[in-house]
């Protein structure tokens, strides 16, 4: 078996996420795409430390679950005075109702009490697909910048708008979605994607 | 770039297991291969949950130390009545001295402890191979079969002496290696990995 794929065929996206699934189906034009959430699959624990790694259990699990090829993506905001942090528990951090005011706050609360002016962070995007009983292919994109607060713009989702990309003055929830995707580590991770497997 | 390995074509081995290594270069006829050992590189912690986690980490990587195209195996012994430990701490039951008498030792008094007549096992064999700056493929292969005691077999490694393949009566450690590549773990995740990545 050859590990390609052909446009016009048929992708589960094991994503429950529709800021996600919004912006891959952006990226991934000529595909025929259905969502883990409208096939009814269950969500599998994340118990990776990676986003790659994550994301490879994420396809996988769609994969068996439903005997089509899946895509998965991991992804999240690492803040290097936080160590990482928040990193593979980004959504996490958002708690259960899934409000990244609460987490994009925990941020900040974490910065003032470590005491450090660095601000560089960077966004990590994993994707990965996988074919029922066969193997799992994998990539990773990333975008520097710094966060910074409060908040600003409410385009994207998640910690857009706490994060400026390297070299430029607006969040990411300010920035429209061309700007935004013409840079982001998704993009950079469905290039290489799309290099990979599409022929 | 397409993703496909070449026969002829350096491959960093990313184990330090002398065993593993021997094995993999057997199934792995036809590539220039150099250990992760002999070029210096640090082993990476193996922080995740799944072998096939952890040969994507390892993976990734030995071949961004190295810039070179990068093979990783993780794999283990999972047992039904342990709820699949010891899973991907097989090798660290072994301890710092990978001493698997001490390991096989550990899964018995584990299992008497338990009190459940219940040997249900299997190998698990995780093998990913991973491009410099690039995409990372992985396939799993498994065999089933029980766990006996005491220890039989001098062949193999690991915990091959207390494995008895599904419709076998000896060990892994009894077998030749011919017979055990024959059905292994292993064996079965390299015809994986070899329909996806070798024309």
């Amino acid at each position: 078996m050859a590990i390609t794929l052909q446009r016009g065929q048929k992708l589960v996206l094991a994503t429950h996420n529709p800021g996600k699934a919004r912006e891959i189906a952006a990226l991934l034009d000529g595909f025929d795409i259905v969502t883990a959430g409208a096939l009814g699959l269950a969500e599998p624990e994340e118990t990776e430390a990676t986003f790659v790694g994550n994301a490879v259990l994420k396809a996988r699990a769609a994969a068996e679950a439903s005997g089509l090829v899946a895509l998965a993506d991991d992804s999240g905001l690492s803040v290097r005075a936080l160590g990482g942090d928040p990193g593979v528990y980004s959504a996490r951090w958002a708690g259960p109702g899934k409000d990244f005011a609460i987490a994009m706050a925990e941020v900040e609360r974490k910065l003032i009490a470590g005491g450090s002016s660095d601000r560089a962070a960077w966004f990590s995007c994993a994707l990965a697909v996988a074919w029922p009983q066969g193997p799992v292919v994998a990539v990773e994109g990333q975008v520097h910048g710094t966060v910074s607060f409060p908040p600003r713009g409410d385009r994207g989702f998640g910690y857009d708008p706490i994060f400026i990309p390297e070299g430029g003055a607006q969040t990411f929830g300010e920035m429209d979605q061309a700007a935004k995707e013409a840079i982001s580590h998704r993009t950079r991770a469905f290039a290489q994607l799309k290099a990979a497997l599409i022929g």
